[in-house]
């Protein structure tokens, strides 16, 4: 498969990209993360959301410790070319390492944020320790 | 109103933080742009999306020229408190300077990017020369 595609997307000056996830049955903004080049060429090979992890500076097979892979339906590029936006399905409905159902779980409720969503599993037993 | 959530936030090197946007009616997810301190307060302050612009070096209040408006009504971090999403009502339907719905419209097929939505208004009618 050409990687021009590859070509056309604006990475910066880190090699990365923000990637959002979305979840295709819901329509709930899942997660934000990053990907470089290597990352979403395997996003797109493997069908399932692969991302660079900044603070352990590797590819990042999303769901390859928990399970909770999310399966790449489209794959989608912003107008300036320095954005992706992933439709996925979440297997096993989690997206946060914290155990809810996604990431974006903080809200802001007059001058602070407040846990608005449930955890649904505890990270202990996600997670090898 | 204290700014103590905004000190919750994880900005980046260059005081930013990515800032989804997406429409509440429809679920879409419309643009991802960037906001530094002085941009977020004013969002919350004014439940319109400002953001920072990037080229312009300067603070961007979403629709001061289209009249295309984000109007805000719930504010989101995620779990590392680097990503915010916004929620948002898209006055006129238009979040795309290039006169589409939304920013996402390049879609993945196969290798390569195809603009897979409509333009629904011409740039030129949008914004002023």
């Amino acid at each position: 498969m050409s990687q021009s595609w590859l070509d056309a997307i604006k990475w910066n000056a880190d090699g990365l990209v923000p990637v959002v996830a979305q979840e295709a049955t819901t329509g709930k903004v899942l997660t934000l993360a990053w990907a470089n080049r290597e990352a979403l060429a395997a996003t797109a090979q493997e069908g399932r959301a692969v991302y660079w992890s900044r603070s352990r500076q590797q590819l990042w097979r999303k769901g390859e410790e928990s399970g909770y892979v999310q399966r790449v339906q489209d794959i989608r590029l912003d107008c300036d070319s320095d954005a992706v936006l992933l439709i996925v399905e979440q297997v096993g409905g989690i997206a946060c390492h914290t155990g809810r159902e996604r990431c974006f779980y903080q809200r802001l409720q007059g001058d602070r944020w407040v846990d608005s969503e449930p955890v649904l599993k505890r990270p202990d037993a996600i997670y090898r320790k």
